[in-house]
């Protein structure tokens, strides 16, 4: 591995995790949660999501989530941003980063945004343009690209091309989402490969689900690949809709525990980190799903 | 990765996986649980353990065990042997294949053997020498190679030395074991090319814990090296004695599913061995500790 070994994690927990999270989340909880995650080093905490509170109830809070945290200097808190009418509440909320989705599956996104991809791309461009504009920093999330719930295989053909589209549109950031957690290490560097071709591999992230227990092998493969950025979520946050019962992101100590093993950087504080994990879990009444979180209450990583 | 695409896994579970669970197993279930495993293709299973019943009263039943199962052609049934007595033991039941242990640590095997590594290694020649002369195929386990419960940090050359003390003795496979699962992918790696200059690598297996799952980011690490012997356990049976609650061995259903996924051939249907799993489960009470095993019950994987 060369290159950089600073490798940036990019905290979902709070919007991708609490979303996909049966229990609900009181507003100071949180603000609390995002706080912590701040306090452990994390360089990106995505906060909250500006969806339409009709179709995501969990989020209606999203502006109150905002002004409360207390910001770190430097460091970034993207909220997810699905139309223009998303992304002007954002900017009324004083949102400076903000995140865009699609899928690199027609099936996955007729069931998810009602639209083919074409035409999400249609939709997105003119939101990603305006806030491109308006000098803000813009993640592009892609679902499904190791494979979907509803068609099956997703050639990266399909992938490459989402990418070059919101590359195209002005994201600076491009997050490969393995959906479903289906992909193994050979197939997820292959496809990043594949994308790199495009897009200088330093704007690309990858983003794994722990369905199948692939998430740290598929992160190895890929940082062999050189790729420096990764999303994780607290305690493993958000289950998968996909398959009840089952894990869903893969969680952020067990990625941190990894990336400090192989020498890298992260700027996160691991025993920080687990204190958090383990205080979200218990306020959510969710048993752990992180390895790291299971091991004995008082085991500290530091030293 | 080049060479053979062929993997062949060891499973552990009805030995070291039911050794290291609560839950009393008795003679019938564990003779089922390697009649099945031999069915779903395993090439090895490790079917039970000839050391003191005063020590290890769940392994008493070991010949009644050997006596019940079903042998497919081909498979080796390895059984652990402690010392020349309990070679004795193994070889009244008409054993085959063989396995001894000892650990790279000396803390380690003062608390579990009550002798350090050399003395260990005094004890067990005159057991494998014996077991060689008499024909018998014998596998070597060294425990702590990436770390130590007791002692710390594991130095490479001590596992080195212990793998070239076994090789000398005559054992035809070397498996090195985290026993405690807190190796990371390059050091993993890094550990198995020193032990592959002094012994073929075709004669090394791995043998990783999931307790930080860190179990197949290793295990791909090991392959990309050029192992081609890999220790699992179905269903991951067999907890972290030294950290309560936590996983344990790596399951056997989540390396076939990354595996598979890598384009290598193990020999194993990986949906009767979920099945497999779902089963043990049951009859030990026990809650899945396999991202396969947790994933909804009838989610199928041929085809």
């Amino acid at each position: 591995m060369s290159a950089s070994d600073f490798v940036r994690i990019v905290e979902v927990g709070p919007r991708d995790g609490l979303q996909n999270e049966a229990a609900e989340v009181s507003t100071a909880t949180k603000i609390a949660l995002i706080d912590r995650l701040s306090a452990c080093g994390f360089p990106v905490v995505e906060a909250t999501s500006f969806v339409s509170p009709r179709w995501v109830p969990q989020m209606a809070d999203a502006a109150a989530v905002l002004g409360g945290i207390a910001r770190r200097d430097g460091a970034l808190y993207p909220v997810l941003v699905p139309n223009e009418k998303g992304l002007e509440r954002a900017l009324a909320a004083g949102v400076r980063e903000i995140a865009v989705f699609t899928a690199a599956s027609d099936a996955f996104n007729r069931r998810n945004i009602n639209c083919d991809i074409d035409e999400s791309l249609r939709r997105l461009a003119p939101v990603v343009a305006r806030a491109v504009a308006d000098g803000l920093w813009v993640r592009g999330y892609i679902s499904t690209v190791l494979g979907c719930p509803y068609q099956g295989r997703v050639p990266v053909n399909d992938v490459v091309r989402v990418v070059k589209a919101l590359d195209a549109m002005g994201c600076a950031e491009i997050s490969l989402g393995d959906t479903i957690g289906v992909g193994t290490a050979k197939k997820a560097r292959a496809m990043l490969e594949a994308c790199a071709t495009e897009v200088p591999m330093a704007r690309l992230a990858v983003h794994f689900h722990d369905t199948y227990g692939q998430a740290l092998a598929n992160v190895y493969a890929c940082l062999e690949a050189g790729v420096r950025v990764v999303d994780a979520s607290v305690a493993g946050l958000g289950g998968c809709p996909y398959a009840q019962g089952a894990s869903g992101n893969l969680a952020s100590e067990d990625l941190v525990y990894q990336l400090h093993g192989l020498g890298m950087n992260t700027g996160v504080e691991l025993d920080a980190l687990c204190d958090t994990a383990r205080w979200i879990n218990a306020e959510l009444s969710r048993e752990p799903a992180s390895k790291l979180a299971r091991i004995a209450n008082e085991r500290r990583f530091a030293g």
